[in-house]
C-alpha cells in the first residue's frame, strides 16, 4: 500500500466558494496533475480535517464528490485511495477492448405527476377520440416500406418528409382552397414553432408586426422574441378590423377562421380589404388557421390565402388540434420567395424533423385515416358544443357567448361590464377548473369587456354538466349569479 | 337557370401581373361582393374571351382556377355556374350539422428519392444496428402506462418528459462524472437545436464566442444566427487552444472529449486551464459532448463539466449518434441559474417537444437497452476502425491519421501540404463518395493543413474497403499516388 508524504493543501477562508468545494477542487488538481498517483491512499477524514482544521463533515462531503466523480475509490479495510487509471489517458497501460457502461444500481422508479386538461382549458382536442391503434399500424407501414431510410440523418428534408408536404398540398388545396405546390408546404414541430420561425425570418429588429388585440400571445411572444414592434389592432364582433393605409405595418397576423380567442369569423368584405391594405403597402400578411377543420353548421369562407394574388399571404396549420398535441407537427404555405430562407433557417434550427412521425401522418392521411378522424370529432365537438350551449341557458350563467357555430372554445362576456374576470378565474381556478378570462388575450394595458374562454372540445357532455355546474356556484359565490337554483 | 347581364371587367395590359390572374381576381371579387350570386352561368370561355379581347386559353385557365377554388362549379348541359352557398356566411340558408370532407380524388402515389448516408459521410450511427422491435416495445409500454397524458398538450414539460430527464441525470452521473440534478437537465430536439437555444439565451448581439477552428459549423451558424461574433480558436494535435486571460470571450465553444473534426482528446492540463479562464473571466464554457460515448481502448478523461466549480459550464449531448438521427433527441446540462430562461424560451420556440418518443427512450434507458446498444455499437464500430486503419495503411493513402484508437470519423492530413482538400472531394464525390475535406470546417480565410474527414461507422467492413479502394482510385488519377497497385 502506497502511502503519500501529504501535499500542501491550500484554502481561502475568505473566498465566497465554500470550503467543500475549494477541498475538492485542490484534491481534484492534485490527482489530475500527477501529485497524487493512481492507487495512493488518502489520509482518513479525521486525519485531514484536523490538520486543515477544518470540519470532518467538510472532508467527508469532498471525498464523497470525488468518490462519485470516480477520482477516487474505497476499499475495504485500506480506506479511500486514488482509483487506478484515472490518468491512463497518454499512459502505457494495455488497452482495453471496450469500457464498461454503468447502469445505475438502483434505476429505482422515478414518480412525477402527468397533468391532465381540466375543464375548460380552451384549444384541447379529445385524445380519447385519436384512432392510436389505426396510426401504429400505419406507423409500422413506414418502418417496413423506408426501412433505415426513414432512421438516418435527412437534413436534405429540413421542410419536411416529401411525401406529408405532398399529402398536405393535396388536403389544403381541396378542401382549404389553398393553391399550393408541395414544395411551397414547409413542416414544423406545432404552429409555435411555426410562428418562431416566421418571426426570426420576417419579424425582425424594428419591424412592426400588428396582433390581433384580443389575441393568440404565443405569436407575441415569437415576434417580440425576434426584436420586433407589436401593435395591437382592434378586434369586434366580426373579427379583426383591417388597419388603414397610412398605418405602417410590415406583418399581420390575424385568425380569420375562427379569431382566437372570441370566435369571431371574418366576414369576405374585410378580407379583401386586408388583402387590399397588403397589396399597397407590401406587407406580410400571416393566417393562422388553427382549428378551421372544426365547422359544424357552415360552410367556409375562402381563406385568405385562396384569396389573394399579392404573394405576401402566409399560411399556417396545426395537427395539434385536428389529430394529437404531442405529435408536435404543424405546417405551414410559404410563397416561393420565402421557401429557401426558411429551409436554411431550419438547418440552423434543428437540422430537420423526426421523420418518422412525419411519414407515419403522411400514410395517415393518404390512407384516409385523417378524414374520418375529422369526421368523428366534429361529430363529437358539435354534440359537446350542444350540451355545453344549453347548459349555460340553463344555469342562466351571466355570459354571452357570440359565436355558438364552431371551434373548440366559447368566448363568453360578462353581462355586467364591471367584472374582473381575472379575479373570477382565480376563484375557479381555486374550485379546480381552467378557465382563462379574456383579458389575459389582450396586449398589456388595453381595456375591454370582460370575459371567460371556455374550450368544451376535450370533456364529455356529463363532465361539461358538472363542470358548469361548479362555475355556477363559483358564481353564486361571488354575487356574480344570484341565490342556489 | 339564371343568366347573368354581365358585368364590366377592367384588365390592366399595361400590369406585372398577366391577364390570367387578373381575371380570375376579378371575378373572386364580383362573386364576393356579390354582384355574381350563387346559381349565376358565367359565360362561355369563347364568349368571354371575345367581349374581352383576350385569348381563350386565358379564360380557361382563370375558371380553371377559380373551380379549384370551389367558386365555380361545372354543371353538365348547363355550363360553369358560381357555386351554391360560396356566400353563405350570414345568409340564412338551412345550416347543415355537418361539412363534408373531401379527399383528393386519386391519391397518386407520389414518388420521392430517400438519400441514404454514402461512404464516408462522417457522424453517421449505423442505423441497422439499431434494436427497432425492442424499442417499440417500450413504445407500447409507455402508451400503455401513461395513457392519455402522452398525448395532451404537456406545457409544463417544456425541458423535456421528467423521466427522461431523471434517467439521463443518472447516466450522466454515472458514465461521465457530470454531476447534476434532474432538474438541471433540458431535453431539445437534437444538438443543433441545444446549440440554436443557447445561441438565443447567450450568444446575442455583440456577444464574443470562441469557437474552434477548425470546428462543428452548426454551432458557428447558430452563434452567428443569434448576433454574435465568433473568433476562431486554435486547434492543435492536442485539441482547443486555450484563450488568454487578457482575449475576451463571452462564451467558448468546445469538442474535448473527442474534437470535431480532428479527434484530438484534450489533455487535462488544458481543460483546467480552460476552467481557469471561465472563472477568472465569468465566460460560459459550452462542452459538446458528442459522441463520447464511443471509446474503443481507453477510458475518458473527466468531462470539463465533472471538473468545473464555476457554474459556468453547459454539458452538451445528443441521442442522434449513439441511438438514431431520426430521433431528434439532444440535452442539456444546464446551471440552475439558466434552467428556467431555458424553459421560458422553450415555450416560445416550441411550446414543448414529442412526449412519446421521449418517455420511450427514458423507459429503452431504465430498462436497460441504451446501455446493451451502446455495447454493441462499440463493438462493432471498434471493428470498423481496425478495418478502416488497416486498409489505409495497405492503399498506402498518403494522409496521416492521427487518433485511431475512438469516435466516428478519422481526419487524415495529407502527406502533402500544398494539396487542395476541397478538389480532392469533389473528386471523390464524382466517384460516389461524400468525404468532407478538412478546410470546410475552418473558419472563413483560416489557413490550415489540408485533410479529408472519414466517418466509418455507418459501414460494413467489405464497404469500408471496396470505398477505399475507390478513394486510392481517385488519388491515382489526381496523381496523389503512384500508378496501379
Amino acid at each position: 500500500m502506497k502511502r503519500t508524504t501529504w501535499l500542501a493543501i491550500d484554502l481561502d477562508r475568505t473566498s465566497t466558494t465554500n470550503l467543500q468545494s475549494q477541498l475538492s477542487e485542490r484534491l481534484r488538481q492534485a490527482i489530475q496533475s500527477g501529485k497524487l498517483t493512481s492507487g495512493t491512499t488518502l489520509p482518513s477524514t479525521r486525519e485531514l480535517a484536523s490538520e486543515l482544521t477544518i470540519s470532518r463533515n467538510t472532508v467527508i462531503a469532498a471525498y464523497d464528490r470525488l468518490l462519485g466523480e470516480g477520482y477516487l475509490e474505497s476499499r475495504p479495510r485500506s480506506g479511500i485511495r486514488v482509483k487506478e487509471d484515472i490518468r491512463s489517458f497518454g499512459s502505457s497501460t494495455a488497452a482495453r477492448s471496450s469500457q464498461p457502461m454503468k447502469r445505475g444500481a438502483t434505476a429505482k422508479r422515478f414518480k412525477f405527476d402527468v397533468p391532465l386538461p381540466k375543464p375548460f382549458r380552451p384549444c384541447q382536442p379529445d385524445v380519447e377520440l385519436f384512432p392510436l391503434a389505426h396510426w401504429n399500424r400505419m406507423r409500422n407501414r413506414v418502418l417496413k416500406k423506408f426501412g433505415s431510410g426513414l432512421l438516418h440523418y435527412q437534413s436534405s428534408f429540413a421542410l419536411g418528409w416529401p411525401e406529408l408536404r405532398h399529402a398536405l398540398a393535396e388536403y389544403l388545396r381541396t378542401n382549404r382552397g389553398v393553391q399550393c405546390q408541395w414544395q411551397n408546404i414547409a413542416i414544423t414541430s406545432g404552429s409555435q414553432q411555426a410562428l418562431f420561425l416566421l418571426g426570426q425570418l420576417l419579424a425582425t429588429r424594428g419591424r412592426v408586426v400588428g396582433c390581433e388585440d384580443p389575441g393568440y400571445t404565443g405569436a407575441r411572444s415569437a415576434f417580440a422574441h425576434a426584436g420586433a414592434k407589436l401593435r395591437p389592432l382592434a378586434v369586434d364582433e366580426a373579427g379583426i378590423v383591417p388597419p388603414k393605409r397610412r398605418d405602417r405595418l410590415d406583418i399581420i397576423y390575424t385568425t380569420p377562421s375562427r379569431q382566437f380567442p372570441t370566435g369571431a369569423t371574418l366576414p369576405v368584405a374585410r378580407r379583401l380589404d386586408l388583402l387590399d391594405y397588403i397589396r399597397h403597402t407590401g406587407a406580410w400578411l400571416i393566417e393562422d388557421d388553427y382549428d378551421s377543420e372544426f365547422r359544424y353548421s357552415r360552410p367556409p369562407l375562402p381563406s385568405l390565402h385562396s384569396l389573394d394574388t399579392t404573394g405576401q399571404v402566409i399560411y399556417l396549420g396545426t395537427m395539434s388540434k385536428v389529430l394529437l398535441p404531442t405529435l408536435r407537427i404543424g405546417y405551414l404555405v410559404l410563397p416561393d420567395s420565402l421557401a429557401s430562407s426558411l429551409e436554411a433557417l431550419r438547418l440552423v434550427l434543428e437540422d430537420h424533423g423526426p421523420m418518422i412521425d412525419q411519414a407515419t401522418l403522411a400514410e395517415f392521411i393518404n390512407q384516409g385515416g385523417f378524414y374520418s378522424h375529422i369526421r368523428r370529432c366534429r361529430k363529437a365537438y358539435s354534440a359537446r358544443l350542444e350540451v355545453f350551449v344549453q347548459a349555460t341557458k340553463q344555469l342562466k350563467l351571466p355570459l354571452d357567448f357570440l359565436f355558438t357555430d364552431g371551434g373548440m372554445n366559447q368566448a363568453g362576456l360578462f353581462h355586467d361590464p364591471t367584472v374582473d374576470d381575472r379575479a373570477v378565474s382565480m376563484a375557479l381556478a381555486a374550485a379546480g377548473l381552467d378557465i382563462p378570462p379574456l383579458s389575459q388575450y389582450r396586449h398589456k394595458n388595453t381595456p375591454g369587456h370582460p370575459g371567460l374562454v371556455f374550450g368544451f372540445t376535450a370533456y364529455t357532455a356529463p363532465a361539461i354538466r358538472t363542470a358548469l355546474k361548479t362555475v355556477a356556484q363559483v358564481f353564486t359565490g361571488l354575487e356574480l349569479l344570484p341565490g342556489a337554483h
